[in-house]
Parts: structure tokens; C-alpha cells; sequence
């Protein structure tokens, strides 16, 4: 063989394990359709560039209710891409380094065999030990676009900020580039088809119902239960015509619609690997059926995190080339929504404990009364974790300020008694200390 | 006896107990100087108003450092006093609602014996089952202070920013003092008898260098191994002589050069109950040597921090009237200084580890490259853990963004294997992933 792995695909987990092999002493090589692209969606055109545009949109928020300083912040939309670009670009230089040693080939990788990538452009075929998928996900778009439309990651490419804006799709990505846009000053309107933003159970009811009124407070304009019919060039502006018979005029059309698995891209597919959905599919060990052939990232599921596919890069090196102790266990990966406010789970949230039939006891701590949280000027929001009958957590979920860092006090807690942390010395004031008053909440 | 427990002293410590005692169905009684004063110094003195200070600070300099958003910012120093009474205000009616059914006497609380505790100026005698002593620290004065003079309690009274400040004592409060005055537009001066800045091993050595580079970077003046011999007024300005014979000249002087215990106030001393620097003496139950007689918070070591007394008030309760399960373990009580850089500590610092003449591992993960401290514009610092050989954590340290929320990741994990961490799906981008690099670097 040429190679230990072959990893077809270099963005979060594709990159995640070539270094992580590669530090292992394997020969390992890894397929990128370019340069540009190395790093991938997260990097490039996903999470890094919308939480950079978020960090500004929660600046300028901040000084908008700020009382104590007085300014008239103006937003400079092509040193907001520029910066954008700089933040990407040091990141990308640290992730060149940590492929050292790594072989990189450019082109579209397809799998061929559980041991043969061709890689077209390259015209090249590279067999290895083992192969790796970590092609990643598309926008889904539902149907053919007028031109000019942008999707979640074509948006970033914009250099300015529109006066209008749609955005089409209450989700994660969707409820962040409506409240981007409406701190940086556009008029937003989101749009989503269900009858409530961020569907499904991953992330607490309650939060959702804060994250809503933060918006419409924020000026958002919010549809619900009504999905996107066509969109229509009308002059300078687009018409988004409703299934419910309205429209909406904007500058500017942005698609939030969901993703879909590029596993065809790789010809998984016609190995027959992937499900009706176009997920590849994987065991718990993240291989595939076909032997020596594993999966991580957005491939796998619709679960489409960055850390996901780091985490799934770790469980298949370890299967493939270690002792396979680690297990895929989805629900124990965070999950995070930057918006208007930050919210973030792990673990059973409350409706996901209902599905499953799980009697659970809560607790809650709310940061109404918390004191670094009312000092930050952002005290609403809460923290709630459930434990099962023996006070092992279940859970969490986190509301408000700093959920995406919070979430963290309970990840290693998953699955553990908690009663410890009840008397533990949490410092004042911090909002991590609503995590102490929760666990004694929820073991009264 | 008239009550189950008798608590002289409402601040930090004070509180919690009667509030938890209450919560056990205890009569309590519960004394304090003064309406006023309720709630002790951490909220009218101390950490609360000092971070309300501290966050208009971090706010303008991330907009002095902001690239994207432009703006002029004007600090209004009496809205700063509003606004920072205000947020103590609506905290100490929380903490009143807290004390429902707790009696409280306003006056000064002399202990007389194990079971009596006399009120000044209430000229009442109280009797109780268990009496608990939390009557907190004063700030230390070296010499008798001109008129106008400042300490780090009395500086919360200012209602302007002064042009320039010599800030005395290069500890805790002192460096936090120094950055705060700074951002806001003060010159100033930070003066420090030692060498160094945060004397002692409660953080590390390179945080502290970092700290220090930082607040020369934002213009503080930092004076080292110099002692203040004495302050004079000397028209408008106080002139401060310093022991190595030169002086400094500002428009304020504000004296941080440590706190002394109350316990004297209390009649302590005058019981046998305290050492030679004034602390009570207390065991692992923080029971003095008079049985029945407790103490917590400030007066029982040179650890002063609001968690602190609310850790020991818990351990007191639960030996007075639980199963005497908890027990007082200062080091597990996280360490924080929110000045140019945030610093944060629990357990063992490598400083530490050495005077004990500890082998440990460490590991440390620098945010030089961290996604989300690049996005926030603040990416200097590192967290770094310290392992012994089982791989147990002994000590954490925090240095930069969020490290005194970021030192609570630690906290449940002390003294215990922290290998299941490396492999733990943490969020990206957060800070907290940082984390999970560093045990992966103390493993190695």
C-alpha cells in the first residue's frame, strides 16, 4: 500500500485526522478539491466567518443598551469582510502547520474500493490501508435560484450591508444571519415554515421562546408556518412569495434551508453506503459496511458541528489504527446557536427526555438575579440540567450569556452523579455559579 | 435558647448561612451594622461594584482595539455611579427577599461566650444553639492617611474620573484598580513594594508577566520594589514618597495594600480565638476552638473572596446541624483577577507545586490560535492544567479571555483523572476547547 489513510476531504474532520494520524507516525494522504478550500465549510464559509460577523452584531448590542458609555458606533462592511478574511486566513496558516508531514492532493476524491481513492483533476489513484470520508455538506436549495441569491455560505462573500435582507429558515443558521443583520442595520425579515424557529428538540422550548422575543425585540420581523414558494427578481429587489399567498420584498434573499451530505460526491452512493437521506452510513465506531472504509463529519448525520466531525475523526482513527475504546455517541456533542441570545445543549434536553419516555428531575438557575450577568448588562436566560432517579445528569442546557461556553461545565459531568458539585466553591461573582445553584435545585 | 443560630455578620458568608439555616427550618438571627452595610463589602465595596467598573473597562478597549466598528466612546462618571449603584441595589433586594424569615438586628455583634452574642447599639443580648462569625476584613491603612485619601472601598464613592491616580499595592484589588482608572482615562501609576506584581504563588509566574506587559501596554506606569513611605498633600495633588526616595504626584491616591480581619470587632481577640495576624482559628469544620462557636469568610485566612465565605458558611451549616460531611479545603477555591488580563487559579500553580516539592505533568494550551478568542480580539493567554503522575488533577490556571469563567472547568475535576477529557466533543469555536487540548498536552 502507498499510504496507511487516505482521508478524502479536508475541512474539520478530514484535517482533524491527517494530523492526528499523522502524529500517530502513519503515511497519510490528504484530498482537497483546492487550496482555497482546505479547511472547509467551518472555516472558510460556516461557523468562523458568522461568529466573527457575530461578535461585532453582540458589540454593537452591547453598546446599544450600554449606559455608562456613550457612542455612535458605525459599522465599516468592507473591514468587516476584510477582518473576516484576516481571522480565516491566521487560522488557516496554524492549520497548514498542523499538517505537516501530510500529503496533500488536490482534486475531487471519489472513493473507488474500501482501499482506492481516484482523485479527478489529479487524475491520480491513491490506495491506502484504510480511507476516511470527511467530505462534508451543501446548502440544499429547493429549487433553481434567480442569480444574485445567497445561501449560508455564499453570504459571506457579500462586502456590504444590505438596507434589506430575507432570510429564509429559522434554524440554527438562520436565526444567526437574521440577528447579524439586523445589529449590523439592515431591515431582516426570517422566514421559517414550521410553526416555531429552530424545529426539532435539540435545544429546550424555552429557550426557543426567548430566542424569539430577542429577535422581535431586536426589530426582526418573524414568519412562521410559512415556507418559501419562488423568489422572484422584481427590479432591484427580490419578491419571496409564501406558501401562504403573502410576500416579502428585500435587497437581499439569503437561503438557510437546511444542508445535504456530499457523500454522492464521493461515489458512496453508487457503493450503496448511503441511506435514503444521503447520509453514509456508519456504526458506533464511525466505519462504514464496507470494511477499512470510515465516515466522520457531515456525512454521518444531520448533526453538522465542526466538533462533531473532530470527534468523529478521533473515534475512526482510534478504531482504525488504536484499541477502538472510543464510541460515537451523538448526543453528547454540544450543540450551540449564536443569535440574539446564545443558547446551547448537551445531553436529554426536556423534550428530547419526554420522547423518550424518561422521567427526569430539573433544576434550574435563572441569571435574572446573577450578579456578573446583570454587571455584563445581559441577565436573561438560564441554566437547567436534568439528572435521573439517582442524580446522575442527563442533560443540560444553557440560555443566555456565554451558553456556548458553559455548556462545557457539564460535558465531562455526562452520565454522572452530580451531587459534588452542589458545595463545590463556584467563584462570585461569575456566571458559571448559576451552574452550582441548578444542581441544588434540581437535588432539592 | 431563643434561636437555633445566630450569625454575626451579613455580609457574603452572613447571608448564605441565615438564608440556608432558614431553609433548614432554623431560627436565625442575623446581625449587622447597618441596613446599609447589607450584604457585606463584596457587593457594596468590593467585587461587585469593582466588575460593574471593570466591564465598562474591557468595553472600551475591545472598541479601542475594534477594527470593524468605529466609534468615539465618552465616559459619563456619574451615569458610572448610577448605574453601578443600581445593579447593587437590585442585588441587595434579592438578597433581602433571600433572608425571609431570618431576624435581623442591626447593630454591632460582640460575642460573649459560646452561646451569647451581645448587640451594640441594639443594646440586646442573643442566644442561640450555634453562633457563626462572619464579620469580614477592613482594609489595611500603613499609617494615618492625609484627608481624601482613598482606599479600595472608599474609591467606589467617586463620582468623577480623576486625571491622574497613583494606585498603591499591586495585588489583587491594586491591578484591577489600575486598568480600571486606566480605560477610563485616568494616567496612572501602580506602586508595588515587591518585585513583582501579585505577590505570592496563587498564579502563575507567566500570567503574572503577561498581566504586567499588558498593563504597561495600556499605558499604566508600573512602579516595583518600592514601599509608599508616605502621602502628603501638596496643593491639588497628593505627592506620595516612595522608599527608594522618589515620589510620585496625582490628582488621587487610592491605598490597595491589603485588608486585615474584623475579628477583633467582634471580640474575638479578646476570647483567645485569634492568631497573631487577627484570623480566627478554625479547623476543617471552621469551628474555633470554642465549641459551638463557628466562623467563615474573611476572618478566617488571608483568602478573602466572597466564594470563599459562602464555601466555609456551607461547611459550618452542615457541621452544626447536618452530617458534618463537608470539609474546609482552601486551595479548591478557584482564584480570579479581572485587570488588562484576566488571571484565574484553583488547586496547585506550578509555583505552588514546586514549594511542595510536587513532580507534575503539565499541559497547557495557548489561545494564540483559539478560533473564538481571535474572532473576540483577545487571544493572548493560555490554560494550563497540572497532573500527578496517575494523571489527577492537581491545579489549573487560566490566563486571558474568560479565564475567571474558564477556571470552573477545572473546579469538578480536582483530584481526579482527567484522561476521559481528551477525547470529550468540546464546542468549536469556543474558548473552552482550549481545555481539552491542554490535558491532550499533559498527556502526552
Amino acid at each position: 500500500m502507498e499510504f496507511d489513510l487516505v482521508v478524502v476531504g479536508a475541512g474539520s474532520g478530514g484535517t482533524e485526522a491527517a494530523a492526528l494520524a499523522r502524529a500517530r507516525g502513519l503515511k497519510v494522504a490528504l484530498v482537497e478539491l483546492s487550496e482555497e478550500s482546505l479547511g472547509g465549510v467551518c472555516l472558510n464559509r460556516g461557523c468562523v466567518p458568522s461568529k466573527f460577523t457575530r461578535e461585532r452584531a453582540r458589540l454593537l448590542r452591547a453598546l446599544r443598551r450600554e449606559r455608562v458609555l456613550s457612542c455612535e458606533p458605525s459599522v465599516n462592511a468592507e473591514k468587516l469582510y476584510e477582518e473576516r478574511r484576516k481571522v480565516v486566513e491566521e487560522l488557516k496558516r496554524a492549520l497548514r502547520r498542523s499538517l505537516k508531514g501530510v500529503e496533500l492532493v488536490f482534486g475531487r476524491g471519489v472513493v473507488k474500493g474500501p482501499n482506492e481513492v481516484f482523485v479527478e483533476g489529479a487524475e491520480r489513484v491513491l490506495r491506502a490501508k484504510r480511507l476516511l470520508v470527511a467530505v462534508g455538506s451543501r446548502p440544499a436549495v429547493p429549487f433553481k435560484p434567480p442569480e444574485g441569491l445567497l445561501d449560508e455560505e455564499s453570504v459571506w462573500e457579500l462586502k456590504e450591508v444590505p438596507s434589506s435582507v430575507v432570510v429564509v429558515g429559522g434554524g440554527v443558521a438562520g436565526t444567526e444571519l437574521a440577528f447579524a443583520f439586523r445589529a449590523l442595520g439592515a431591515e431582516v425579515t426570517l422566514v421559517e415554515k414550521e410553526r416555531k424557529l429552530l424545529p426539532g428538540a435539540l435545544f429546550p422550548e424555552s429557550g426557543k421562546a426567548l430566542l424569539e422575543r430577542a429577535l422581535l425585540n431586536e426589530g426582526v420581523k418573524v414568519i412562521k408556518g410559512a415556507g418559501l414558494k419562488r423568489v422572484v427578481k422584481e427590479g432591484s429587489l427580490y419578491r419571496c412569495e409564501l406558501e401562504d399567498g403573502t410576500a416579502v420584498r428585500a435587497e437581499r434573499v439569503v437561503l438557510a434551508v437546511g444542508r445535504r451530505p456530499n457523500a454522492d460526491l464521493a461515489g458512496l452512493d453508487e457503493l450503496g453506503l448511503t441511506d435514503e437521506r444521503g447520509f453514509v452510513k456508519v456504526d458506533e465506531y464511525c466505519e462504514t459496511p464496507l470494511k477499512g472504509l470510515y465516515a466522520c463529519g457531515d456525512v454521518t448525520s444531520p448533526l453538522m458541528l465542526a466538533h462533531k466531525a473532530f470527534y468523529e475523526a478521533r473515534v475512526a482513527l482510534e478504531r482504525a489504527f488504536g484499541e477502538g475504546r472510543l464510541r460515537r455517541r451523538e448526543l453528547s456533542v454540544p450543540r450551540a446557536v449564536y443569535s440574539a441570545v446564545e443558547l446551547a445543549s448537551v445531553g436529554l434536553t426536556p423534550e428530547l427526555a419526554r420522547k423518550k419516555g424518561l422521567t427526569v428531575k430539573a433544576g434550574r438557575a435563572s441569571f435574572r438575579f446573577n450578579a456578573k450577568a446583570l454587571i455584563e448588562g445581559e441577565n436573561e436566560g438560564f441554566l437547567e440540567l436534568l439528572l435521573d432517579r439517582s442524580g446522575r445528569l442527563l442533560g443540560f442546557s444553557a440560555v443566555g450569556p456565554s451558553a456556548g461556553e458553559l455548556v462545557h461545565l457539564a460535558l465531562p459531568l455526562l452520565g454522572r452523579e452530580v451531587k459534588r458539585l452542589a458545595d463545590e466553591p463556584f467563584a462570585h461573582p461569575s456566571l458559571s455559579e448559576a451552574f452550582t445553584q441548578a444542581v441544588r435545585e434540581a437535588l432539592r
